[in-house]
């Protein structure tokens, strides 16, 4: 970055992953974040300023009504975003800007007719994004944490199920069918009183399994895979969690058990293959012909695909998915990656399983941050 | 709109607003919506192809894989968003397009690259959005049932709290206190046990409840203003509510009920005032000067705003926060409009009263869809 350029960012961070790494601070609305070579600077409301003076990791926290008034007497008109940037870049002697591909082409389009270069630079945005600091792991520690307590919660209920007769091997909970609504009811509820909120948790049964993005609905059944995935962001710290377990209420297939037992050794592949320097496109490789080499091959039946179609992994971190990517492009991993590693084989006869854990990459390897047992039948 | 443009979104329909509401078809990740003179169009990859052809409201539903196909033969590289759009554009026979202020600006510069305009309008970019359609506020009404039972519930475990002595009036349950969390909590529970969910609850007692942003924690007390705001988005149907009360457990000053009075006041004033071809600029100057003729002025103390310092209400739809907005700004109602009108009276001194309803504006003025009761004291 020269002298006279900026980092910036016009977003609310409560949306934009950019915005809440660049500052830690959760606002629901837009706000200014400029980052030159010397300093990092908010700029933002009254009804927030000292809120973010209080928590933003910046280095100066400034009022948006003064830009505001002085944009109004440079612009004589009622400033906007376009405006305010134009007098903050002059009175901070900066001329350029960088932004991030998800910019508003309204700013952008605003802030050149200003004179200034706006620069769109590719994801990541901030490089330093990728490499997790010590408190960030600490974050991600602890969204793990409440993740795997909510998916523990859904094994136990479907352990303690009882198995219907007469209504082909359907779970039962007092005199009723346990469905995924009620799982992921009772998942919700523990991560909500801990701080956590999701959108998207899996609680899929049998051929529903099959299908990596069907969120399941209705009874469980004994004796098929249920795939239990759940992806939280604390609400108090930022970061996201994701992980998956596939069990069986009951005895599993011989056919089914042996594909769970290829995923569980390609994910101990992936895990050992996760070290820095390596290439995620490798990786994915190497797990995919691990699979097809042992016999679970990855094609089209009846339009719908079988097999192992998707990434092997993406990072997290204030982003549900993040770089670096395992998957079909070259990214290499460096220490500090944070990676959730979900290799998973699909077939429409057997069911789905997918196990998915979240690994931090360190000098000596892949260490783990979640720590949930990977019993197939309970 | 000229035979030769389209509109254009590229998003992802759970978090882009105006992309559900083209398609009402809720997608995770970013997909292609083309609105032209002639039909409306979803380009959209493999993964989510059926789910789209069932669910999204438009003329045809393409697949994503063709256009990357061709844009990869004509553009002899692995093609982005920008090289589909090229080719798309150039298969439907369109040259330009209208994309919101949210769009890409990385998209847009990449759009004109290839020879195409690519034009800004200001929101709403969908005018339409504006006018509710039966069905939005059917939607819109079921919502709000569920606001209006979460905050029910709220109000009914403050009137069932005991009033502890020797510890200045904190209102107790079960022999410890209640909480603005444990409230919120149950309030989480019910909304997501019926298909809504929301991130910002305020439960703020006492002084917290004259800063409006405040979302409260720690005891709840007696004869103090409790405000309780939510504001959830059903997941089943895409639709917002948004509804405030405010209540005291056991006797309200005198000072604050006359300052209830005159916020629910204030509300009846701004419901008769919500006709089609209103000012909301007006209607908001209106109240303003209602509740300042009865005494009560806007003003700042020890930094600190005082009195009515934000909207008196704005739309609600797809987004929580839309147009019209009835603030400083002219912008004129009509029918079809829904809006969450929301006066409110905050001092530091007696605490803050906010009361939020949701109406739709009619030929015959304004109907109420939210019917909960404004008691103050419970």
């Amino acid at each position: 970055m020269e002298a006279n350029q900026a980092m910036l960012l016009v977003s609310a961070s409560e949306h934009d992953a950019n915005m809440f790494y660049a500052t830690r601070f959760f606002a629901p609305d837009n706000f200014i974040y400029l980052e030159s070579t010397t300093e990092r600077i908010v700029v933002i409301g009254n009804l927030e300023l000292e809120r973010a003076k209080e928590v933003a990791r910046v280095d100066r926290v400034l009022p948006l009504m003064q830009y505001w008034k002085m944009a109004q007497e440079k612009h004589e008109k009622s400033p906007g975003t376009e405006e305010v940037v134009d007098v903050l870049l002059e009175d901070l002697g900066l001329s350029n800007v960088i932004v991030p591909p998800d910019f508003s082409v309204k700013f952008a389009d605003g802030i050149r007719k200003y004179g200034h270069q706006v620069e769109v630079k590719a994801e990541p945005y901030f490089d330093r994004r990728l490499c997790k600091e010590d408190d960030e792991v600490e974050a991600v520690r602890q969204t793990v944490k409440h993740t795997q307590d909510a998916i523990g919660l859904a094994i136990e209920a479907i352990r303690n199920a009882s198995i219907g007769d007469g209504d082909g091997d359907v779970l039962m909970v007092g005199g009723e069918p346990l469905t995924s609504e009620i799982i992921r009811h009772e998942m919700h509820t523990h991560l909500m009183a801990n701080g956590c909120h999701t959108t998207h948790t899996t609680v899929s049964c049998g051929t529903a399994s099959a299908l990596p993005h069907e969120e399941g609905s209705g009874p469980l059944y004994a004796n098929q895979s249920i795939v239990v995935d759940c992806s939280p962001r604390s609400r108090e710290n930022g970061y996201w969690a994701d992980m998956t377990r596939t069990v069986v209420r009951g005895k599993a297939s011989p056919e089914l058990r042996s594909q769970y037992e290829v995923v569980l050794e390609a994910q101990e592949l992936a895990v050992g293959l996760a070290k820095p320097g390596a290439n995620g496109k490798e990786i994915h490789s190497a797990v995919t012909e691990f699979m097809a080499d042992r016999g679970y091959k990855t094609h089209v039946a009846d339009g719908k695909p079988q097999g192992f179609f998707h990434a092997l992994g993406h990072g997290i971190g204030v982003d549900a998915h993040e770089r670096p990517r395992l998957a079909i492009r070259d990214e290499f991993l460096e220490v500090g990656n944070i990676l959730a590693l979900e290799p998973a084989l699909y077939y429409t006869e057997t069911g789905g399983i997918r196990i998915e854990d979240d690994i931090l990459v360190t000098d000596d390897g892949a260490v783990a941050l979640s720590t949930l047992p990977k019993d197939l039948e309970v």
